[in-house]
């Protein structure tokens, strides 16, 4: 076995055993009071019973496809080279990819949901037992970041694991010509990988914001009960939405990119290793492209672990600094790694673009630059350091345009005293004005990625800023954890000094949140490109032009997908809270007790009617992602397909960003507001009751969706689309 | 002179005489007593002097871009072909197309403020004099019908002449080699054309709904008092607004997409001769092509001109009716004209795909279909006809999408109970949804014209879609005026009788202009993709690869464009409501008596207000619009500005027929629930002032400047940015 690819086990496994260590940990800590007990039951098992039911739908899907994939070859009988992409082999590591996406969703919300209450009893325990509530901050975060870490590190050490599982099964099938033979075996593990997260994204977005929105419209609107009543039959189904949207949502999402930028990087350099036989390039030399993603997945590894472990072991005074420490730590060391990874693994190479017809032309048109043009290590560490950076800008626009810490949010607070009309409309100019320099940041590190590393170079950017998803991960999924955690107090109506932590932790948790979908929003766009690029290499594609009809009606056509897309899923949330609201409203109406609290709601009914809309909702746009793909490559070519993934990517980014900063910046906004930041002409507070804070939890509440729903989906929407498109390239030669 | 340039300047003489006979039907109506005759002089003078400034400003970009195209041929020295289309012929082509749409928005904008009062005067004389309440319908429907004419045949009568004017100077310019020697010069009538709309549609939607969305905020929702009540400070200028904003704004975008459509079909009809000349292909066809859109505008001009008439001689029983009638009279006319053309015209060729280097490359890659495919004057008819067909199918899904006589909207308005954040949010996502019927039909369209005419094929069916524009404009221009005639009514406290008319008049205006939008948006898309391949023809594109990493880069950053652009917008809007709800509430508090009736408050005011907001609003987003081109195009080069244009292009018409069917929808949703049509689940009518009422005047206040500023400006600022590309082609070669 080659040493890479026994490092990138060797690291995957690491993070399962710190992944275990975590767990145990998390275990370990005490549950609190019955009464917290009873809540973390309540959300653990509406959680788990909504995971059963979605992964047994995807089960469908999985199976359906499976049977596609495999039977491909025989269908397309004829067809030249398609076994070396489709049939079984292809399926089995499509099924591998679902299983691996799976399992990390469910054991990581598995861990948060159980992490919540613990945060509290954590935090309780220092308040009210030590009487340090110092102390009670640091404890509460450190069970935290713990949980949302057992997420970070089980997807990027059962992602990598799993390819590295891929891998050596298709060396094994390949009869000694190595994995590299049959590079499109392994594009179905990506796929795998990506339909889950479809379905955990869109499924998930919907539970959450139809569970958040009923609660709210009906909770503090109409019953006049604060968040995170226990009188609001929603509240459970509103926690639990937190998970299976935040934690396992997220974590899906950010799996699959990181999956599937190694996938593109490797894709890549497999057509480049096939080119290498006629011109020259030593085979080593691409085979080492290949081995790249994989030893800076293990880089990357060691690197969020160290990060993770600052946050836990050396956490600074305030919480978000200690965050930040350990981002920044983790980034660094991956930056290093890279370095030296690259150094040591790459020499100076110089390619040149003689070419055959076929496959081949297509790898040559590929890296069809200046003949002769020569790579160099320190290119390639640029290449990925450019993402990395891209990354950082982008999620520190997310930052500015979503914190209540700068301009944008401010002067959008300030407008709210003119109602809720001009609200939503700053709200919606506020995400379409965060688009710009975001997307100029990105084009640039597109543009360096390519002059450094061609289509690989880009292909490696990707990954770049993905290298420290368990980080990244961890961070993200601390929030849900948190904000649980704060539900949890205020059921079990704990001290006001608990809250205050809890408070503190998911405030901070908030800014992570934005920065974490950022990057996200940059990685899938990236990751996409990369996957877009092994697609046309893979169709033959040996020129895709503006000028053809067919591009431009696939670009066309493309464009309008994520827009439908979006409005099928707005449509399932508000159907969902519809009936959300329906029910509360019935429970307040038939159970008696309810408001004077001698009596408790029927917190699973509500979780039922989530799960259920969640379910009905994401069954029609996820089936529309899966099957547009090829309808569009059959009926109108290859070409087209290449021109309706454009499409799709160019709109769909536009608007996952927009609909994130949108959302993002609302419900920033409504915070400041409520904490007494505005002032009307004559100087007097507008505060929690006051016209502008009506408006803007209007503007809040239509953000909602916007950022927890939509714009997540897009990401994944536009990097499934182009998964399946590369899998099924050789179909539309 | 040609015998087609004569049919083509005589059609455009008899359009200019039509209107002058409609001016001076219009002018000698009684105007109604003192009242109403104030009120028309404020709207006339505000709307003029709204004129004035915004031309001023607009003249100063003319001189600029004048001098700079002038002296293009100078700073370009060296380069080969520039003469060709730049420098002072081109800058004199400009001129005339900025003058052309400038006198076509003055005219028309000028006698649709003096249509107003008269209209009023017409139905008050069928009601109080007459007692004939049908007959006073009729001669209200007369005069309207006959102001919103005036601004349709001044824009195909100048429109076409202008074009006339600039073939006749190009071609004594060219020294006997005909003005097809010089294809690039003719562009810069299209570029002025284009350059003024933008600043009449961004200034005016920006002024339109700065106005109505101040006055409505306070009028309405603060002071209690109704629409265009006359104690409203805002009331003139929101009058001024609806004629700045949808009679001379609409008719420069219309004005502009059928100079554009015209134009782009002759210049690929150019590149097809220079072709000609070594493939065999005789010359007389390829002169036959070039010639063919002025004979079909010929064509279009006769056709709305009987449909016009129709209109105002032969009035049905109902409104509605009556204009359809005379739409689909002028259509039917046009596509039998258009057939008749063709089969006289074109006889059958055959084109083959022989090809030299350079441009004519380009013009051989243009058409580089199969080699020796036959094409026939059935054909271009069908190509043509594909356009017709198009448009009237996205002007349906207009209607269905924004009409409260189908399904969506009434859905609409049942959800506005569940209050304003779940109006908005599903307002939103019904404008998503509403682009993906309409985008399959123009992308078959696509499919269809470009098989049966190249893309030569692909510009006839833009002009098929625009041919009966003097209809369209008609049509369009007439609801502001209806819409002031009822103003007019309100303000002067006429029987109730009037108003009734006036409003029948209205509602039937609210249907046609959005069919009018949706025809707008379409004929954008299809005129920018014919600018933008001749842009590709002329900037010697041979190849524009998708996998080319700088048309990547153009394609994300041109897709970025529309969104910032909307943003600036919507910016603009607020700031602009913002001083305006200022001003209302300063005149209620310092004026005495306003409230009262005794005293008038300051309209001139709010009409300068709005004209300084507006004025302000479009200079970034507008010069923002002009340099983005040669930016990207001098920087990254001929293949990125095509990909920048086409990346505009998609989420430009995405954006554009979102927001006009969301807002559209809001706005028919709010009327829908104002006319007692929604019960709730108790059975009691939710009517105006109800819970559902309040959501849905929200969802059409941030509905507003999405139709009526954002989405019309999107058009425009896609076929800008593609023309003023196709002018400086030559530069980036």
């Amino acid at each position: 076995m080659d040493t890479e690819i026994l490092i990138a086990g060797a690291s995957g496994i690491l993070a399962l055993l710190f992944m275990a260590y975590l767990v145990t940990d998390v275990l370990k800590q005490p549950r609190g009071n019955k009464l917290m007990v009873e809540i973390s039951d309540a959300v653990q098992e509406g959680a788990k019973a909504f995971l059963r039911r979605e992964y047994m739908y995807i089960a469908g899907f999985v199976a359906v496809i499976f049977l596609l994939i495999t039977a491909a070859p025989i269908l397309a009988k004829g067809k030249e080279g398609i076994a070396d992409s489709l049939g079984w082999q292809t399926g089995l590591a499509f099924i591998i990819g679902a299983l691996a996406s799976s399992a990390a969703g469910f054991i990581g919300m598995n861990i948060a949901t159980r992490a919540n209450s613990r945060t509290t009893e954590a935090a309780r325990k220092g308040v009210e037992d030590d009487k340090n509530p110092e102390k009670g901050l640091k404890d509460a975060l450190s069970v935290a970041i713990s949980g949302g870490a057992v997420m970070g590190m089980a997807v990027v050490g059962i992602g990598l694991l799993g390819l590295v599982v891929v891998i050596l099964i298709v060396n094994a099938l390949s009869d000694g010509a190595g994995w590299g033979a049959h590079p499109g075996w392994i594009n179905g593990y990506a796929m795998g990988a990506s339909l889950v997260a479809l379905f955990a994204r869109s499924g998930g977005g919907i539970f959450t914001k139809g569970a958040d929105m009923g609660a709210d419209l009906v909770g503090k609107v109409e019953a006049g009960i604060p968040e995170d009543d226990p009188r609001n039959a929603a509240t459970i189904a509103d926690n639990v939405g937190d998970n299976v949207g935040d934690v396992a949502g997220l974590g899906a999402d950010l799996m699959e990119s990181y999956i599937e930028a190694m996938i593109a990087a490797m894709a890549l350099a497999a057509g480049l290793s096939t080119m290498a036989k006629i011109d020259g390039l030593p085979q080593d030399i691409t085979m080492q492209l290949q081995m790249l993603p994989l030893v800076l997945a293990a880089v990357g590894i060691l690197a969020s672990l160290i990060g993770v472990c600052i946050v836990k072991f050396l956490p600074g005074k305030k919480v978000q600094s200690s965050l930040m420490n350990g981002t920044y730590v983790s980034a660094i060391l991956a930056i290093v790694g890279t370095a030296v990874a690259c150094k040591i693994m790459i020499p100076d190479f110089t390619m040149t673009a003689k070419s055959a017809g076929g496959l081949l032309e297509g790898a040559a048109n590929l890296v069809g630059v200046a003949d002769g043009k020569t790579y160099t290590w320190l290119g390639l560490f640029f290449a990925s350091t450019a993402g990395i950076v891209a990354g950082a800008i982008v999620g520190f626009f997310s930052e500015y345009y979503t914190s209540a810490k700068y301009k944008p949010v401010q002067s959008m607070a300030r407008k709210c005293q003119m109602g809720p009309a001009i609200t939503v409309t700053d709200g919606l100019a506020l995400g379409m004005k965060s688009c710009a320099l975001p997307i100029l940041s990105l084009g640039i590190a597109l543009l360096v990625a390519y002059n450094f590393g061609d289509f690989y170079g880009i292909a490696l950017a990707a990954f770049g800023m993905l290298a420290t998803t368990g980080m990244i991960v961890a961070v993200d999924s601390y929030g849900p954890i948190a904000d649980n955690a704060g539900g949890c107090a205020e059921m079990a109506h704990l001290d006001k000094g608990v809250r205050e932590i809890t408070d503190n932790l998911d405030s901070v948790g908030n800014t992570t949140a934005a920065i974490g979908k950022g990057f996200a929003i940059g990685s899938a766009a990236f990751a996409a490109l990369g996957l877009l690029v092994a697609y046309m290499t893979l169709a033959q594609i040996s020129i895709a032009d503006l000028k053809d009809i067919h591009v431009m009606f696939g670009l066309l056509l493309g464009g309008m997908v994520p827009f439908f897309f979006s409005a099928l899923l707005f449509d399932a949330v508000s159907n969902a809270a519809f009936k959300m609201i329906d029910e509360v409203r019935r429970q307040l109406r038939e159970i008696p007790g309810i408001m004077e609290g001698t009596n408790k709601p029927d917190y699973a009914r509500c979780v039922s009617i989530s799960t259920d809309g969640a379910i009905k909702g994401m069954l029609f746009p996820g089936g529309l992602a899966i099957v547009l793909p090829p309808i569009v490559g059959f009926a109108f070519g290859a070409e087209a397909l290449a021109g309706f993934l454009i499409g799709a990517l160019i709109t769909g980014v536009m608007l996952g960003i927009m609909c994130a900063n949108s959302g993002g910046a609302m419900d920033n906004a409504k915070k400041y507001i409520e904490e007494g930041k505005i002032k009307n002409d004559a100087g007097e507070v507008q505060g929690k009751g006051s016209e502008a804070h009506k408006a803007a939890v209007i503007g809040d509440t239509v953000g909602d969706p916007l950022k927890d729903t939509v714009g997540p989906s897009i990401n994944i929407l536009i990097k499934l689309m182009a998964v399946i498109s590369l899998v099924l390239a050789p179909l539309f030669v």
